[in-house]
């Protein structure tokens, strides 16, 4: 390579709301020369979404269609194009920036490219808000003060594991509900925890829900989530 | 109360770098008539320097001089106190953004008003960068991917505590280091995780410090945390 190759930057875009990007991320993304995002196969990006007034003309776009399939062979091939897109911008001299939902190291997308990249390249990370802060805000559920702790989950986990984990949580949040919705609402009756649980499903979005786990609807969207926070603390 | 009552807003400012705040947050400091903060009692408000430069003239400030002390009784009578006027405050009908470090419900200092005062008024909440999203960022280490788990711990917790919820966890954060850097060392000695530790302290502030946690200095600050991520996810 000649010259001196481009930064990789993993940009967080915040859960949704383009008022809770960052001013850096903000500003980044408005002086971009190469940005790149994944999409959903055929479909729009969610990424890209977030910050579509804040693109400038002429920036070039690499889009990485990640197909939605159990198995994981055909999303890490995508990625691995993607890379090898991105490599070969950077190579020129061009940061690029990659736009990531919530927070890049936080169930973040970037991950994948990090994973392929990051030996080869200069990489910098700029976090974002996680949707867990954004869903405690929209729920006004404080999650952890003082000495507590907090247990973040995947609701794809079995209903033994998430059984097993809960048991030993002061607070904790389910990530990924979706599909999920009924085993993580039948685990926390049987626990006894489902009248402290609340529902958060596309926060900060127009379409917006915010309730009682107990009243959830019986299908979730992806972007769903179940928080259960502390315990009343008497030294607040 | 005559009139409608303000709102009280808590918002999150993020780690500490005022390029790390929101959109939102910088445009409703920035349009304050009443601003409210902690301070250590007799010195300064890190949450105030990190914005002090969008706090518009006129605005009027109630400060919070919070004792650190090992009872908690001075400190809740600051807020006690802070409450009063705040309280005092949103009767006229003026709303109240409340200055918070990092997000309001992650260890957030706003929890303490929440508290004492969502019960009366209009609550928002403005979710911020978490120092541990700004840490894992800054130290280039992936948290959680895919289906992985996530262990966030206060530092203050007893050893045996500390061992017991790390044995079980697969990535995990201690929060709040400080004197207890020495206990958490050793923990992580004798649970093999010490090659895996990374201790960060005061990130993103002029004085900030990132290494190997085998390799901290003996004497942490009280914004300082040790991180250990992920095992290599060979599905990424």
């Amino acid at each position: 390579m000649s010259g001196q190759a481009g930064r990789l930057i993993g940009v967080g875009l915040g859960p949704g709301d383009p008022d809770l990007l960052t001013l850096r991320a903000a500003r980044l993304i408005g002086g971009a020369r190469v940005i790149a995002y994944p999409a959903l196969a055929g479909g729009d990006s969610f990424a890209r979404s977030i910050v579509a007034e804040l693109i400038p003309d002429g920036c070039r776009e690499i889009v990485m269609d990640v197909p939605m399939t159990v198995e994981r062979g055909p999303a890490q091939a995508a990625y691995d194009r993607g890379a090898r897109e991105i490599s070969a911008a950077l190579e020129t001299g061009a940061d690029v920036i990659c736009l990531c939902e919530g927070d890049p190291f936080f169930y973040g997308s970037f991950m994948y490219l990090h994973a392929r990249l990051a030996d080869r390249f200069t990489v910098e990370v700029v976090p974002g808000v996680t949707s867990l802060s954004a869903c405690a805000a929209r729920a006004g559920l404080p999650l952890v003060a003082r000495n507590q702790q907090l247990t973040v989950l995947p609701g794809p986990l079995p209903a033994a594991d998430l059984r097993d984990r809960i048991g030993r949580a002061e607070a904790f949040a389910i990530m990924k509900v979706g599909r999920h919705l009924g085993k993580i609402r039948a685990v926390l009756a049987e626990v006894g925890l489902l009248e402290r649980a609340v529902y958060i499903a596309r926060v900060g979005l127009p379409d917006e829900h915010v309730c009682a786990l107990a009243d959830a609807p019986d299908r979730a969207p992806y972007f769903s989530m179940v928080l259960v926070g502390q315990e009343e603390d008497p030294w607040l």
